[in-house]
């Protein structure tokens, strides 16, 4: 049983397949590979664990696979040129398929070697962690970390296919999930006040990990993230408020060192600290950081000076005309992109960090 | 005096200037220039020539600028990496402009930092070779080499711009100059008997550097290509007969080792290659032979075992469903991309060698 939702974009339009039970050989994924081969990009943490299960999908496809080391200090240049000297190596062509299976990370990685072999070759992402699930495995964004800004180095290049099975989730520890919590809970903030009450009544059941609130949780994320993508793929304009709370967030992991915090805890601080920027309200501040709290999930930044805080964040990719770039509320589920902030409350904010 | 083309790409439609004296302040190309800075990429030889008179024409605007090391062998993803770490450092943002001054290498590094740097910021091209000028400047095609192969890592991504200034031909190396006659004279086999036959009749004036003979070749080889790319923008199909003798080519550069002949060299042995592969008849081969020659370019290739070039064909780009796929002629003027052609031709043409 699985549901199947659509990102329209087009030529470029893709389902994204979300159900329990579909590695193992239960979903036809060899359908969906226009070429002979394809070449499996995951770690050596997820592997282990469900390589078997997705390369019997894969029935009468060549299967070349590569482990990248895990963790987000990895999602870097030399790691993506790792995965073209597979490509390379095994001769793949242009009618070879990339297959990410994993998080964010290999997911970013692996679309990035997918969009830049031979100017571009066909992608599928089977991601496996909460993150990539609701965020980083649907849009098409792809990249790696650069030592002067978080994805700095990328390109967007659509999947065919988005392969969620919602099982995997039973093996991903406890931190990465409520990580992942964050990005569903900002999908609430910027665009769905009725998704995020729905949050506030199910996060026992989300940290429980019942599978049929997972489900939920994940679909709707999905929903949300592929309208926003369809009307401005390539963040032009309203894309941008995906980027709620990551103006900070980015800062806070390029500051600490990546791998430090996980991308979705400092995104659940940044999104406090945007929430207050906002000023749209004590209450609305308040209920953002409930719901945070009670996923497990930091509300304040790690201690980091103010001014280097700012410096880090001067080369966020945000940053137009020298002005920095936030996503401010209007109310909960309502967000705009704005250079119009208050610099006083700004610095108020990086001083009580 | 300027000639303007148009590529047509819908939305990313852009403009191809020609003309003489355009450099040195008398063209405005900051108004081409979106944001507020720049970094122009150019390399050791071409900058202390024209980058100074690139600048005049970039009033007001911010210009940073960064010298790459001269030749192919530096067409590496470490040289395009340093470009990018470049608009790092000097804090480029989404607005900021790309500019590449320079030739064919230039401006695939340049390209592909551009289409890298924050998923893609504004690039424009300003071709100082004549290869450049006819082929590589025009169409988006951007990347590096492999060690496994010519430009395996890339993106397609057009320029905003391409400014040629024909006088910038003055300076150029006669090597150069006859090496990019290999690609003009390429648009009249696959697509322009007529062009063919006036390059036939002014051969001499362009050895000899006649301005209005250079021009002419110039814009017809720009409207030509610019035609094959608004109907392929991507190379699904079409596209491809403008790699008409470059499967050999590549596979004579590999084999040598990037930089020993300069790739207009290696496509004019490699087009009457391919003009033999054909087999549309001796008549054929030996015009396209004839004006090769008449260029100063090499009619055979260099002594490279048939095996060896097999082996690196196999890696060429243009390899689907592993079977080697050719451009091959009907008739002067006519091209078709093909997977159908006698194994003991190609066979006999690579012992040949």
């Amino acid at each position: 049983m699985s549901d199947t939702l659509t990102v329209e974009l087009g030529a470029r339009s893709y389902p994204i397949v979300i159900g329990r039970g579909l590695l193992g050989g239960h979903f036809d994924l060899s359908a969906h590979i226009v070429g002979p081969d394809c070449l499996v990009v995951s770690n050596e943490t997820v592997a282990p664990l469900y390589a078997d299960a997705l390369r019997q999908c894969l029935a009468d496809r060549e299967v070349e696979s590569i482990e990248l080391p895990d963790g987000e200090q990895h999602k870097i240049l030399a790691t993506a040129a790792s995965v073209i000297d597979r490509l390379v190596a095994s001769r793949g062509g242009r009618d070879t398929t990339v297959i990410a299976l994993g998080g964010g990370v290999v997911g970013d990685i692996a679309g990035f070697a997918a969009a830049s072999y031979m100017r571009g070759v066909s992608f599928v992402q089977v991601p496996t962690t909460l993150l990539a699930q609701v965020d980083s495995s649907v849009g098409g964004k792809t990249g790696v970390n650069h030592p002067g800004g978080k994805n700095l180095i990328g390109a967007f290049h659509q999947p065919r296919l988005v392969l969620i099975d919602t099982d995997t989730l039973t093996t991903l520890p406890d931190r990465e999930l409520r990580a992942g919590l964050a990005e569903v809970i900002k999908y609430g903030v910027i665009v769905d006040a009725e998704f995020f009450a729905w949050l506030e009544a199910n996060v026992e059941a989300l940290l429980a990990r019942d599978s049929d609130a997972l489900r939920l949780a994940i679909r709707r994320s999905c929903e949300l993230k592929a309208e926003v993508v369809a009307d401005d793929e390539r963040e032009t304009g309203r894309r941008a408020i995906l980027n709620f709370g990551h103006t900070f967030g980015h800062a806070i992991e390029r500051c600490q060192g990546y791998g430090e915090w996980l991308h979705g805890e400092a995104v659940a601080a940044g999104m406090i600290m945007a929430a207050r920027l906002s000023d749209a309200g004590n209450e609305l501040v308040e209920r953002i950081e409930a719901l945070v709290e009670a996923c497990g999930l930091p509300v304040r930044p790690p201690a980091i000076d103010a001014d280097t805080m700012l410096n880090a964040m001067g080369l966020d990719k945000k940053v137009v005309d020298r002005k920095l770039r936030f996503i401010l509320l209007d109310a909960l589920g309502s967000a705009r992109v704005t250079t119009d902030y208050d610099p006083a409350r700004l610095d108020a904010i990086l001083k009580a960090a």
